[in-house]
C-alpha cells in the first residue's frame, strides 16, 4: 500500500483478527520469581491458588512456556461485539505538533465499561462460567474493573457481587449506577457482610473504606460461598494475558500494513494495559530482532518503577495475598489524596518488574497537572477525552514526538489509550479551574512505605 | 458472501466510506411548506436567513433539487476520525429474544460527544471557518448538542459560546466540564450578558431557565457579535442532510453485504437522527423499488408526532423563529418534570412531519419505564448503554422482532442507536430504585400546548 494513502484507522476484518493471546512470559529468557505462601513463604502451587481462582485461570497464571493461547469460542463471540479496537493515527495530533514523528493510539475506551479491562473481565466471567461456578466477587475502587466485569457476568450469566471502596461509591454514584443496571450487587466497604468488615466497622464506624479491606472482604464472601470464586483485573500474569489482545491487534495490523513501530508507550498502574500492549512485540525484542523501546509511564504520586524497590511484597493492603516480587513502594503507602486519576497501585505486575529489572522497558513518572495538559490537548485534537490514566502515556508520546520535531526523525510511536474518561470529570474540573496540584512522596513518605514491607 | 459467515460488525474501509450527504428531499414529490417570516408571514428569502445562519448552510437549507452533496474535504478529514460508525449485528439480542429476525443497529455514540449529533456540529464548524467566521454561539439543554458542537469548534479552530440552560448546568456539572475542556465558553442561561436574559432575571430571578430563552440569548449574542454566527443541532433540513452520513454508511454497508433492511427505526425528538438515518432508503420507498417501512419512535410524554397537529408554529418557546409547518404540541407544550430522557421537542422536523403526513413513514410512542425496560435489557446483551433517547428505537426494534418470532418471519431490522447513556445515569437510578414512573398528558395539556400555536 502507498504509505500516502495509509488510512487513519488500520482496519483488521473478523478473519484477520488474532485468535490466539500472546504469553509473553514463553519469551523471557529468564522467568520472574515465584509467587510465595504468604504463611510458609514457600512458593505458590496450583493447590495454594484454585481454592480462591478458577482452575483454567491458575492453570493460565503458571504456564510460563506455550506462547499462544488460543482464545475459546464462546469468548471469541463477547470480543466480537467490542473488538477489534480501533488503531488510528493520531493525523491531528501529529499537525498540531508539528513533528515528523508518525504516532498511533490503540483505543480501548470504546466500551460501556470505558476501559481495556473488559477483556479480562470477559475471560474471566467466560470461565468461571464454564467452570460452573455461579457467582463471582470482586472489588473495585474507582470502578473501572467493576464495571467491566459486571458488564461480562451480566452477558455469561454470572451472579457478582461488588466491594466498592465506601467513598468512592459516594463520591462516584453514576459509576455505582452503571455497575447495578448490569444487575452486579454492589455493596460499599467495609460492610456487615463479612468478619473482617464487620471488625473494621467495629473499631472505626466512620471508615471511607479502602481497596485492601474490599479485597479482604471480596475474598473472605467469595470462600465462604458455594460455587463462587474470587476474581482480580490487574497484576497477576493470566490478567496480562488476557491484555494480550490489544497487543496482538496492533501487531496484526502493524503487519498487514507494514509498520514498524520504534516506541511502544504505556501508563502502568498494574502493569495489565502495559503488559497486554507489547506482548507480542517484547520477544522480537528480547531475541534482537528488534530495537523498538517500550516506556511505563507511571505517576510521580506513586511511582513504583521509579523510586520503588525491587522486593517480595504483599499485592494488597490488607497482607492477605500471596508475596510477589515486583517493584513496589510497599504495601502500606498511599498516594497523597490530591492524587486524581487512577493508578494508585502500590506494586505492580511481576513480569512488568523482571523486564524492567532486566532492562528491557524503561520507565519514566508525570506530574498530573502536566498529564492533564496533555489530556486536555489530545481531547482538543482527536476528539476522545481521554481517561486520567490513559493520559500518561499520551503525555510521554507528544514528548517523544515533540523530540523528533528537534532531532528531524520520523520514528513510529504506539501508544495505548486505556479508557475514556467520562467518570472522571471531577478532576478535569479541579484541572480546568486551576485548582489541581502536584504533591510528590517526600523521601520521609517513600521510606514509610518500605517499613511496610514484610520480612522474607 | 456466505450468509453464515457474515461479520458481527458490517466494515466499510475508508475508500467503502460515502463521500456525499444525501439530499431526500430530492425524492419527495411534495415538499414540505416553507418557512415563513414570524413578522411578515411570507416565505422566508436566503436574505431573511443569512444574518442568522452560514451562507453554506441556508444555501443548503434551501437546495431541494440536489441529492447528493459532497461533503468537503477538510470535513472528511475530520469524520474519518469517528468513521464510519460501528454497523453492528445485535446477535446477542436475537438470541435473547429467540427471533427469527436479523437485527442490525448504527452505533452513533462512539465518541466523546456520546452521540450522532457530532455529525453536523462538524458541518457547522467547518463551513464556520471556511466563511471567515470566528465565533459560534447555540443552546445547549441535555448538553449532547453544547457537547458536539465544542469538540467541533476546538478542532476547528472557532470559539463557543454556549448558553445551556441553567438548571441542566447545576445539575449536570460534568457535562458543563467536558464543554469546557474543549474549550468553549459556557453560560448558564438566563445570564445577564444578553437583554433578553437580564429581562427574564428582572422578572424572576430564580428562575432555572428554558431552552427557548436560552436560544433567545445565543441568537441575540450572535447578531450583536461581529463574524458571528447562530448553530442549531436539530430539525432545520440542512441538519438533517449532515445525518444522512448515517444512512449513507448503512446502506453502502448493506448494499456491500447484500442486505435489504425491511423495517428501519429511529427515535425522534427533533427528528435529525430519524431524518439521517432514512435518508437513502427514502427514495426507494417513495418511488415504489422498495416496501420498507420506517418507524419513528417517540415518548408518550412529549408525543408530537402521534397526538400533535400539522401545523404553522415557531421552532422555539421564545416565538423569535421563522414559523415551520410541523407535527407540534405548540410552542408552549412542556413536557411533565418526571420525563427522564431527551426528546422533549415539542415540534418535528419539517421533512419528517411531511413524510408522515403523506404516510411514508409509521410513528408511535412509548412510556418511559417501558423505555428504560428496553434498554437494561440491551446494555445486558449487547454490552453498550444506550442514552434514553435511542432506546426509544430499541423498545420498538424488540417489539418488532418479538413480532417476528410470532409470526415466524425472518425479517432485517436496523434502528439508530443516536448515543450512549453515560450522562444520563440519574435517569437509569431511578429506574433501578423503580421510583421512575410514568405520566402521559392528558387533553387539557395538549389543549394547553394548542392554545400557544401562532394564528397564520
Amino acid at each position: 500500500m502507498n504509505k500516502k494513502n495509509m488510512p487513519t484507522r488500520l482496519y483488521l476484518t473478523e478473519d484477520e483478527t488474532p485468535k490466539y493471546w500472546y504469553n509473553l512470559r514463553a519469551d523471557m529468557k529468564e522467568q520472574h520469581a515465584p509467587f510465595l505462601h504468604p504463611g510458609t513463604k514457600q512458593p505458590c502451587t496450583e493447590n495454594d491458588l484454585t481454592p480462591v481462582f478458577c482452575k483454567e485461570l491458575v492453570s493460565q497464571e503458571l504456564n510460563f512456556t506455550d506462547r499462544l493461547i488460543e482464545i475459546p469460542e464462546g469468548l471469541s463471540a463477547f470480543y466480537k461485539s467490542t473488538r477489534p479496537s480501533p488503531l488510528i493515527r493520531a493525523r491531528f495530533l501529529e499537525k498540531a505538533l508539528n513533528t515528523p514523528a508518525e504516532i498511533y493510539y490503540k483505543h480501548e475506551g470504546n466500551n460501556t465499561s470505558g476501559s481495556h479491562k473488559l477483556n479480562s473481565a470477559a475471560a474471566q466471567a467466560y470461565y468461571a462460567k464454564q467452570e460452573g461456578l455461579t457467582s463471582l466477587t470482586t472489588e473495585t475502587g474507582a470502578g473501572q474493573w467493576g464495571t467491566a466485569l459486571a458488564m461480562a457476568c451480566a452477558f455469561f450469566g454470572v451472579d457478582l457481587t461488588v466491594y466498592m471502596v465506601k467513598v468512592s461509591s459516594q463520591q462516584k454514584p453514576y459509576r455505582k449506577a452503571v455497575i447495578e443496571t448490569f444487575g452486579a450487587k454492589l455493596i460499599p466497604s467495609p460492610s456487615d457482610t463479612t468478619e473482617i468488615g464487620r471488625s473494621i466497622l467495629k473499631s472505626d464506624p466512620n471508615t471511607g473504606g479502602s481497596l485492601g479491606c474490599a479485597i479482604s472482604e471480596a475474598i473472605e464472601t467469595s470462600m465462604k460461598t458455594p460455587k463462587c470464586r474470587y476474581v482480580l483485573g490487574s497484576v497477576l500474569d493470566h490478567v496480562l494475558l488476557h491484555q494480550s489482545i490489544i497487543g496482538q491487534e496492533c501487531k496484526a495490523a502493524f503487519d498487514k500494513y507494514e509498520i514498524k513501530p520504534d516506541i511502544i508507550i504505556g501508563c502502568a498502574g498494574g502493569g495489565s494495559n502495559l503488559g497486554g500492549l507489547i506482548a507480542p512485540f517484547i520477544g522480537d525484542k528480547i531475541h534482537g530482532r528488534s530495537n523498538a523501546r517500550f516506556i511505563a509511564v507511571e505517576p510521580a504520586s506513586c511511582p513504583s518503577l521509579t523510586r520503588g524497590r525491587f522486593a517480595y511484597d504483599f499485592g494488597d493492603t490488607g497482607r492477605t495475598t500471596p508475596l510477589l516480587k515486583m517493584y513496589t513502594l510497599g504495601n502500606g503507602f498511599i498516594p497523597s489524596p490530591n492524587h486524581a486519576g487512577g493508578l494508585r497501585y502500590h506494586g505492580m505486575s511481576p513480569i512488568i518488574s523482571k523486564l524492567y529489572a532486566d532492562g528491557y522497558i524503561e520507565a519514566r513518572s508525570e506530574i498530573q497537572t502536566e498529564v492533564f495538559k496533555a489530556a486536555s490537548m489530545f481531547a482538543k485534537v482527536e476528539g476522545i477525552l481521554p481517561a486520567p490514566e490513559s493520559s500518561h502515556a499520551i503525555k510521554a508520546a507528544i514528548d517523544e514526538a515533540v523530540k523528533c520535531r528537534e532531532t528531524g526523525e520520523k520514528k513510529t510511536i504506539l501508544f495505548g489509550l486505556t479508557g475514556t474518561g467520562y467518570f472522571d470529570m471531577s478532576a478535569y474540573i479541579s484541572y480546568n479551574d486551576g485548582s489541581m496540584s502536584d504533591k510528590i512522596p517526600s523521601e520521609q513518605d517513600l521510606q514509610a512505605g518500605f517499613d511496610t514491607l514484610p520480612v522474607v
